[in-house]
């Protein structure tokens, strides 16, 4: 039976359960692959953490470089997850090496995968990453391998189960987004550090990178991103979004416009009709719009131990079969360095909440200086039933396509006028 | 350059597209996969039909067995989509003249694929079929490729196009089904000949038996499947069934129940937080649940002349890659010979809907029937708002799990009572 021998760095969550997969599936992975999966070195920061799965048996190694180094490691699976350190120089080792990789390192690949994708060419190995994006959602080998002969024209998606689970939530209970969060804090879905990473949308951001990438060629570069995270989402603007038959969720979305690179992400309203709008929970979710197909969509878990764990496997799967697409779908001498759109060409629909006096007037002052500076109101919503006496009440405008500069001065201006009482909130509405 | 010389058999929709996919992106083809796709031979039922394609300019046989003969061929796509006749007959011979084929036909290989899987297994030829199962969706590649190493527990899908347009189309616009179906015949949807493989749910069993065999490695046989059509459903059962929160689809389920088969196809009541409960139009969609994923769910174009050429294209270019997984994922004799599942042994929640007189006591005997044969009642929705004078009313009661022949019992039994004045209607209630 031929061995793939497989070196493990970093055993939280993905790892662990990588490891189980590895020890209760031994035969079918077996049948499937005719290779027998042999873990032959494991290291981690702490060794003697409480997990699910005894790494006693196997050889253990405090510095994970020694792994890469090893004769006859196959592949090296890092699951360390830091940015750069030492997730970059286990992976430089191993290519230089001659051992595979795979990871689920998306902040790595968005941010030096670069040198990393060259180094394996070179050397003819795979570098694989199906975990580095949207967990257990095979959206890397859809993209790169399923659908690899359509011209794709858009990727969006919810590429964050933490932020999604915020704004479902908020939804569903009516509370703030400081409520939520603490809820989110104490299920365990992120911790203070990542949620930074999560909640100011840089780790969809990272995910978006890779997949404009696969879907356009374009050189991995995460400077490319226009990034707006959700703790500025209220859940008034959810609810009254609501009203106007949409739901706000963090979309990601990349394509090409006028052969530059629009990477955009943001909270978004998004009409219902569109499937990404009935994603809930902590669940991810990718539409993927293309010259064959309208459109494809994919849901599932973004993140956990088991559902991560079977992207690992399926990459580590391709290795045994020597299965050689090229890592990105493209040789990397053939990415192309597109330039990133400018502000000027991003244009959205919005909507704006403005919390004004109640007096006559106020309104067609309003929408005079919108028509004034061309911008085309497309609805106006009133919630009488909402006035108490002498607080502010909302307007709410949606506005057809219009460039965000141009209303943003509107906004500026509006909010030197007397009767508007706070800071106007703008929120871009996705095109379906 | 190499070439990857093709022949066509079949012009319609899908055969058109397919020339026309090919002609317009030949050099982007060629830079994915160095290779050229190249027809050379083409061949339909009729060669002066009018197309969107120009088909003069390849080489016509009226014959398609000729063209698996061709030294030169290298590849055989059967789109003509006889259950078996001339195209058995083509892929045979193909096979026989060491040709690879591509296929979109599903009730053929549903129903006679066995013998030519192992034909192409014997001669180690692809025998590729992504566009069988649908259409756009890359279904075949997800389960075959993505996440080949999950032990997959269930799949469930919308696999026929047209029954979801038609039930979705019921729902939107209050219409019975008789009524819909002539506009789907209008728009072209589906054609008497079809239509009676769509609405009779043979056309999505065919599909199913398809995954069935990709999912659980299960003997293609098409006479494991439990079918039932659409042209029962009732708009007033739609309607009702939304005042519970569930919506009515044509679904497709497979599954391994103790060491059986249980391949299901049925119009079911669906909770709407179930991700196929919100898919509409023609779409299809599916559900796979697996040791490693809650659920990974699938959405798209699941019939139509763009979407199906892009799924012959995508097995073009794995037969161009000599990508040489299994075509079933499994050796053609380690398939495995699942019996049935008994009837008895299927148990589903129900839902019933009984048109009674509007007289005391009605209820009460009813559910007095139901406890005393050990059925279960989960809910009675009585609408009192229906009522006219003399008219039957609606009772309706959704049950726990229950084997369909003790149900059907009771059926019978209170179909004779005086007070029912309709024939009872059953639809089952699917399982999130």
């Amino acid at each position: 039976m031929n061995k793939l021998n497989i070196c493990i760095a970093g055993i939280g969550n993905v790892g662990s359960e990588l490891i189980k997969s590895i020890e209760e599936n031994k035969s079918y992975y077996e049948k499937k692959s005719s290779f027998q999966f042999n873990i032959i070195g494991v290291s981690a920061k702490n060794k003697n953490k409480n997990r699910n799965v005894d790494i006693k048996k196997y050889r253990w190694f405090d510095d994970p470089i020694e792994m890469s180094k090893l004769n006859d490691c196959n592949v090296i699976v890092e699951l360390i997850g830091q940015e750069k350190g030492i997730s970059y120089d286990l992976i430089e080792s191993a290519l230089n090496n001659k051992k595979h990789v795979v990871t689920g390192n998306k902040a790595l690949i968005a941010n030096y995968g670069k040198e990393l994708f060259k180094l394996a060419e070179k050397n003819s190995l795979a570098l694989s990453f199906e975990a580095a994006v949207a967990g257990g959602i095979p959206i890397i080998k859809t993209i790169k391998n399923n659908i690899n002969l359509n011209k794709i024209s858009k990727i969006s998606g919810i590429l964050n189960g933490t932020t999604n689970y915020i704004l479902s939530k908020m939804e569903e209970d009516n509370l703030s987004f400081d409520e939520v969060l603490e809820i989110a804090k104490e299920k365990g879905f992120t911790s203070d550090h990542e949620s930074k990473l999560d909640i100011g949308g840089y780790d969809a951001a990272h995910k978006l990178t890779i997949l404009s990438t696969l879907g356009f060629g374009s050189v991995l570069n995460f400077n490319n991103n226009f990034i707006d995270g959700i703790s500025n989402v209220k859940i008034e603007d959810i609810n009254f979004a609501k009203q106007l038959g949409y739901r706000i969720k963090l979309i990601s979305e990349t394509s090409i416009v006028n052969e530059k690179i629009f990477n955009f992400t943001s909270p978004k309203l998004i009409d219902y009709s569109n499937p990404l709008a009935n994603v809930g929970d902590a669940l991810n979710a990718i539409n993927i719009e293309t010259d064959h197909l309208d459109n494809l969509f994919l849901e599932g878990q973004g993140a956990g131990g088991k559902p991560t764990a079977s992207s690992v496997l399926s990459d580590l799967y391709d290795i045994s079969q020597n299965i050689t697409f090229d890592n990105l779908g493209f040789k990397v001498n053939d990415l192309k360095e597109f330039n990133k759109i400018s502000s000027d060409n991003i244009v959205n629909r919005y909507y704006v909440r403005i919390m004004t006096e109640d007096k006559p007037g106020v309104l067609s002052s309003i929408t005079n200086l919108f028509s004034d500076t061309g911008i085309s109101v497309e609805k106006i919503l009133q919630l009488p039933e909402n006035v108490k006496l002498d607080k502010p009440i909302p307007i709410i405008i949606t506005t057809h396509k219009i460039q965000k500069e141009i209303l943003t001065n509107v906004i500026n201006k509006l909010e030197k006028l007397k009767f508007v009482k706070e800071k106007i909130t703008l929120l871009p509405i996705h095109d379906n």
